[in-house]
């Protein structure tokens, strides 16, 4: 039984610390927030306890669910006590700050996992199992379509990082995880169309990103803050030998015909209910490979690989031109 | 070159006029109807002319498109000419006269296929190769949903022969078609919810019948007078190895996505468009076979078939109880 | 928090067990069970403990997931007791057997929940809702398609009551939970065609069923054995202003295109995938009925009004007659 | 009545040449190609007449489906000769040259109409239809997915101008006409993945391209020579309220259910099939708009504006940098 701390009781903190819970490998030792009455509820739903910030860093493993600016010092405050790290994505905002911390993870040869929980969606496994197996012989194309529902506060954009950093870095990491090679050219072409506060905060809401491989395979991006219709998350490949693609989950499978025609219910609305079966697959996946004494990946360096893409995508939008990877 | 001469020029006669007229190996060599104004103006749109009754059988084949009272007395005076005969469906609504017709024929020698255009619709067409492909394995049970957009006036129920004769008919014979065997019991249930006026003048509406063929396979037919969405005309074989499936065509692949779900165009409206292509691949299939000198099928004895099947679910909707056959 | 013991420790026991281990307002109590070895892993794997068979008739409510011919017993017993029950289905398979134990349930007045888990499904459940909000106008016609991906070894069929009552029964049942009506005539066509086992042992695997209801609602049930695309479970309802349906869940969204089509993940294994949410969700509502007083549905009634169907059908298919209800 | 000569007897005269003889509002007077074989084989096939070229510039319109080489200088005889003229694209592979032949129309003031044929194809029309008519708001991004079945041969690509002036022309004239704003900035990035020989040539088998508007429209582009499924073929409009697409056209609605999973037919082979009603629906509207003394779109100016498009593509492909437009 792997004895994981929850460091975080917000919207992210709660989805691990529960599936911590419900694991039949691990045990919820407890859960720290400054929040207090946030961390007291949330230890009350898991059966677990409120922990102190401190004690967090005393057992086995430690999920790190605080907001952004606290993952780096807490990755390196866990790896200075020898645990099995699982922190959310980013890393950090600063690629040098990333760079440092990650130093200090591989010095202590502690085990860092970075929450890229898409690759374990399992629509999404299911097409990298099948692509791994050669289904649709080598990968050509890549189309990778990623919508919000609607878009986040102006105030949470203004500390974002910006939609590469923290919204399309998840198709970018998810971009790495299927072309098998690394991107070597990035563009980016991005506006401002959905909320106008965006675009004052200095961040786009809508973005097309296209990579380019040494082999020559590409790959474009689609973003957008906005999505009446759900939580809008696609992956195609194209490949020598055919075509493989991941769509939608909708909400169920009625569909109502009309004279208006033949209409399915809406797609998933968002993370927490499209991802509700990656996050724990995710976490499981954790918690086995810790118990086994392995490294899980997405590591330390596959989130500075995502951001690195994410930075030099976010230089390419502002200036207009292809970045050289 | 095939000269046919066409016999109506209502609603189903142009649609032949038309095939006819553009047709590689025939010639329509004219268009014979009491209406002289409804025989010009096809005539004029298929670059044909109006004939007298008498001189549609002398052509060398003739397509029969007049109203089912005249039908069987058309094939009679085209089986003495000699003539390829092209019969819309029912041969007639009663089974006795269709046998003196059919005896008729045979001793003619000539050709008679009977149009019951389903068997040539693309889908239908291709579901039924690879159900003799053996894509499935053995079938074992038959569904047939076949609903009419909206319902005929009560004037033509009053003379139609009722729902089983005059619309289930061509299910009837779809399923002899894929069944591969005739079946040996009947049971029908049906109801007047569409329209009160179809009740009044003794028919019904909606109906659901279940055949049963000697070796058990199992048919279900599901009919309505009635879909707000379309002319919907569905088959699903389920074998021993598997399912097949022909489904609805829609108006186009357009889908919109919105806060409602998804939603696809309607499916085509009636029979002029879903079976548009249906009727020219029928009539090509005939002009074919009668030029090679054979026989076409469904034949007058698949004519017959199929209103014996459906005077026994007339019958067993009357009587509420099962038909033997 | 209502305490439950469970009875049962097989397949669908364990099903229940897990669910109310992992609900927040309930506390499973123990496992009784003659096999002590299986009772010991499920209480295990649950958190809670092994209990003896009168025990389980001491906590405030039992869920009973014996075998069938045990269930009219231990209603009686919990009836007796005071007992809120859950009940898998039948409650027995003498109608007999079942009035009587309604009566004893009646005269104790306490809640008696059958476990018809398929009203519970999610999709199900959504068109359902649908059709009670007028999505598709007044329900003219119901198929139902329900079919195993593979047939019970023949010792089950031997003790199983047949299939109409040991599988049709959950489509007869949600004919009932659909048509609004109670039906007034029922046919059934069966056939053994998947395995002649079932045929020696008396049994069909292949069954097609028409129901017809007062005001001339019709359904059709079509049942096999086998499907070896999965667990195939749809529903489809015919109204007056449109059609509505709910179809089959696939194993995930991929789909690969390639020259031989393209080909979407096989549906759900088994009841066990297909309908782990709804098991989730029927318990959830027994628990929140029992909590706030009330009688669920569906009721010993409902096992008793879908028994008689079941039992009409076997006569039905027997006879080779309708059977007036 | 227009009457109409046909330049050219190969693939795509052959499509135009018969959709004129099945007109109802043309006549095709002729068929000019200095292969005279295949023109008596056209000529036979349609009903029609082997022409000199001199006599094909005689009639009141005339439908340029010669090879590309030819296309500017024939434009220019027919507007001397006050012709109406549908002309296949390009109009020439020169900007330099196209320019100066619109100059020659200009003058002449003859209707001049570009064959972007997929501007009529039903799908892609009625999502234009929707568009227009507002059924997901403001248009934010777009995107066009198109692969060839198979490449052409390398002799044919030595001549062709290079995919984005011969393939990808076509999706930069579909993003024109749906963007509803010109492209400020383009994006390409191009391989060689498909055939060595098609690079040992000097050009690309797989494209992607990025489009920005002034007001910050989107559009992605996704070529490829090669589709093992079919002829894809694919539209996706992202707006403000909502998201609309028209897909690809299976070869049936058939699909069969196996362990395997869900099997739907392949997509339509090849513009032949996919395109042929878009073939009709282009050439009844340019025989309505000459009719009616109209000039067609899109026009000359539409076919420089979609090779101004490939030219700059071609050269940000080469040169790995943003061309601004």
């Amino acid at each position: 039984m792997l004895e994981i701390a929850v460091i975080g009781a917000g919207r992210i903190g709660q989805i691990h610390a529960r599936n911590i819970a419900a694991h039949q490998g691990a045990v919820l030792v407890g859960i720290a927030d400054p929040d207090a009455d946030a961390a007291a509820r949330l230890a009350q739903a898991c059966g677990s306890k409120v922990i102190a910030l401190d004690d967090a860093f005393r057992a086995q493993a430690v999920l790190i669910g605080s907001p952004t600016p606290t993952h780096a010092d807490f990755i390196e405050r866990a790896a200075q006590a020898g645990q099995a790290i699982f922190c959310e994505k980013p890393v950090d905002l600063s690629l040098a700050r990333v760079d440092a911390c990650i130093a200090t993870v591989q010095r202590a040869g502690v085990a860092l996992m970075v929450g890229f929980n898409r690759r374990f969606d399992p629509h999404f496994a299911e097409l990298k199992r099948r692509l791994d197996a050669g289904a649709v012989g080598n990968l050509e194309m890549l189309t990778i379509i990623s919508r919000d529902p609607s878009p986040p506060p102006a105030s949470y954009v203004a500390v974002s990082g910006g939609l590469f950093r923290d919204m399309m870095i998840h198709d970018l990491d998810m971009a790495r995880f299927l072309l098998g090679e690394e991107p070597v050219a990035i563009h980016a072409a991005a506006s401002c169309l959905v909320n106008p506060e965006i675009g004052a905060a200095g961040d786009v809401d809508t973005a097309m990103v296209t990579l380019r491989t040494a082999s020559g395979r590409l790959c474009q991006i689609s973003n957008s803050r906005r999505a009446t219709y759900g939580y809008d998350q696609r992956i195609e490949v194209h490949g020598a030998a055919g075509m493989l693609r991941a769509g939608n989950v909708p909400t169920s499978t009625v569909e109502v015909a009309t004279a208006a025609g033949m209409t399915g219910d809406p797609v998933l609305p968002f993370f927490l209910e499209r991802y509700a079966a990656a996050y724990r697959a995710e976490l499981d996946y954790f918690i086995t490979e810790v118990a086994a004494g392995r490294h899980p990946a997405p590591s330390g360096a596959d989130g500075r690989a995502a951001l690195r893409l994410a930075d030099a995508a976010t230089e390419s939008a502002r200036s207009g031109q292809v970045v050289a990877l």
